[in-house]
């Protein structure tokens, strides 16, 4: 049944579960046991009618006018997301931005671990940096299979970024994070999902251009 | 008029609106000067139906059975995207993250440049690394204004990075992209996006683990 809802849930929605349930913790962490849709709305910054459209999809989680129970949220959010689970993630690809990524190692959540890293360079296969030993990629599928990983990230640059995804998908991983914004043939089974950040960036910019013509058109 | 209908376009069709125009001129280097909503759908990975919906709004670019004329939309995205203006950019933060971002400096688009580079860090400002001049936080203003910056990206830790966004506002910046997921209030004339890899990363895991479940209900 709760399988069921959860898997008509817009997209949309999802992609928010997250951080609601981030700020739920902080409410709970600071022992705040109900808040109204219009107060989260505030913490957030997602319009109130959003978190109630969002909220319903996923039940009877509050009642007008008391408020949504905020530990009861974070409970069935967390399992919802899972975040109670530990994942073990693959990290392909170790210039900056790998490492960037490996030295924050989503410390925001405790769950997701960066525990193995691979590259190419012959230059930093088998060394140690910054505290991860660099494995090279051809060591992918044994090293995956002994640390029972089960998410990877790529950050190797869109020129070998097929490449890379394919030698992650052929170890039976489902789930990849991929920083090259080049679309990628992947089977149906694999769960892809593209950083691209000169998109956001030229988002940004388009929006905001809007916004500046807007406001020389009314002057 | 074009003004008008641009900014009924819903956030969504907007946010795909770079990735089409990425391959589009992919298309238009390739001398293809027609392509149905069929065909650039297995390109871009987008249903053809969204594509069609999404032209939709841009006004009569196509015609049915036809297809759609590439360098028109090329030509027509690249001024909604306006990139073929020069942006330039202020990257506020220079640990690896700002690294990766200034070494691979949107290099996809020659018009997105980060010109000048900040930090808090008395060991690195007035340095220069990777072949980035480091300025303190404190030179923000003077030299923002002096390099005709219109767009920061700030990948200063969630700890400082209301401090940060603060400053970067006082400067009149309106557009910035913001690596720390913590809300920062903001006035409504400021655009502000967040990247959020913790949360893209959960929704990817949230969404690889409803499908194996829906597997592990029928088997």
């Amino acid at each position: 049944m709760e399988n069921l809802k959860v898997k008509k849930l817009p997209k949309a929605t999802a992609k928010r579960l997250p951080l609601y349930l981030r700020y739920l913790k902080v409410l709970n962490e600071s022992e705040i046991v109900r808040i109204k849709s219009k107060d989260f709305a505030q913490i957030t910054q997602v319009p109130s009618a959003t978190i109630r459209r969002d909220f319903s999809y996923l039940g009877e989680l509050g009642r007008s006018g008391y408020g949504y129970d905020v530990p009861y949220l974070v409970e069935v959010f967390s399992r919802l997301l899972e975040s109670n689970e530990e994942k073990r993630i693959a990290l392909c690809g170790f210039g900056n931005l790998g490492k960037a990524l490996a030295n924050n190692n989503f410390r925001r959540n405790e769950n997701l671990k960066i525990v193995a890293v691979f590259d190419t360079n012959p230059e930093i296969i088998g060394q140690t940096i910054n505290g991860y030993y660099v494995h090279g990629m051809d060591e992918l599928k044994q090293v995956i299979k002994e640390e029972g990983i089960t998410v990877a990230i790529s950050t190797v640059p869109s020129k070998y970024s097929k490449e890379a995804v394919n030698a992650i998908i052929e170890t039976g991983i489902t789930a990849i994070l991929n920083f090259a914004p080049n679309r990628v043939k992947v089977p149906k089974t694999v769960h892809m999902q593209y950083i691209d950040l000169t998109t956001e960036l030229q988002t940004l910019i388009f929006f905001d251009s809007l916004q500046t013509k807007a406001e020389a058109v009314k002057a």
